[in-house]
């Protein structure tokens, strides 16, 4: 009985969600601010890896960061202190994933006038972040080598609902048994027009050709196309 | 609105899922089975590691392992085959975590009767798992090198609720920054009795350890000390 309860509930939050994603995207669109989800597991090097992207597209972009996290500040300190854009730090009390009501109170207290970019980057998690839609552009997953090439079959939604899929940390491929093209065919299976961007922040390897797809996406976004 | 009424339907699911949680952990206790609940980040290395433990095991206690998955069935193939021990595939439809319930549907249909352990492989998640207790008699967190030794500051919930730390892949040391005295001392600050097993499975070592304390653990439950 209880479980038919939550279930219940969760649909109902789950539409609710959606309309109120629908109208948060809608008002970005308006005012030329492109959102960016960053989904990943916990541990990928989402961190690093904005840090050094951001460092890349900031002199031609203007660019937010949100940090979402259950509990620390870790991360807005870090993102704010190696690339001095305006960041700040959402705090989900224990819930492990980011709505889209929540997400637009971020907007809100960050101040995203003029801003080009926004980047969120969600509490880490392979599960919940990929059922609730933040409002955002897109999004974007960060895979990291460690994790293995198999994670799309056993996470499949989350890597439906992303559009571009980051290979991180592609430094350490010697000490693992990943295979980047198993990795893309095991993807492809279950969205076609996956993008693709193996990257180490440590080398700077990749960098220049995400931040380039990133600045692309952003233009593509402001001129309506 | 919403977010009101999802809080109280969560609470109450709590709270019926401690008290059905509380029911299991007393109906193994009778039956003389231990079940250890392995929590970890999807790409620990859980599955590898328990590959290795139970081949460890298998001829001290009798073992049995659920494999806890959205979807695939990728582990419980690769763990039966690997072990020969009894495997059941749980699905969670979905969703983000195992309950009581849940978890008391699979010993069911996996059979316990005579088994001295229980392994359970939970979803690959850092948030939802530790918020709900499966009837386990104690938890097990595996955290791997590559996901930084920052975790606890970040999930400390889920720090809070296992009593045995894996810090996994050790073999990889050399090129993560990842300091296992730092983990220890943000492990220790939320939960004083933890203890701590570096291992990596690859090259076998700290996994005798391991095995050791496991069934120490075993034996202590069963004697009822």
């Amino acid at each position: 009985m209880h479980n038919i309860k939550v279930i219940e509930v969760r649909q109902s939050v789950f539409a609710h969600n959606e309309k109120k994603a629908d109208e948060l995207r809608l008002k970005l669109k308006e005012q030329g601010t492109y959102l960016l989800n960053v989904m990943s597991s916990p541990g990928s090097g989402k961190t690093t890896l904005l840090v050094a992207l951001i460092n890349l597209l900031k002199e031609k972009l203007r660019i937010g960061v949100m940090e979402a996290d259950i509990d620390a500040r870790v991360d807005a300190d870090k993102v704010h202190g190696l690339t001095g854009v305006k960041t700040i730090e959402l705090h989900t009390g224990g819930a492990c994933h980011l709505d889209a009501k929540m997400c637009e109170e971020g907007l809100d207290a960050l101040g995203v006038d003029g801003l080009d970019l926004v980047i969120l980057e969600n509490v880490g998690n392979l599960v919940c972040p990929a059922e609730f839609d933040t409002g955002s552009a897109s999004n974007l997953n960060i895979l990291s080598i460690p994790e293995g090439d198999d994670k799309p079959l056993k996470y499949p939604l989350m890597f439906q609902v992303c559009s571009a899929f980051v290979f991180s940390k592609i430094d350490t491929m010697p000490v693992f048994d990943f295979s980047i093209e198993r990795a893309k065919a095991n993807i492809l299976k279950l969205n076609g027009k996956a993008r693709f961007f193996p990257v180490s922040a440590k080398t700077g390897e990749g960098m220049d050709e995400l931040a380039a797809y990133i600045y692309e996406t952003v233009r593509a976004f402001k001129e309506g196309r």
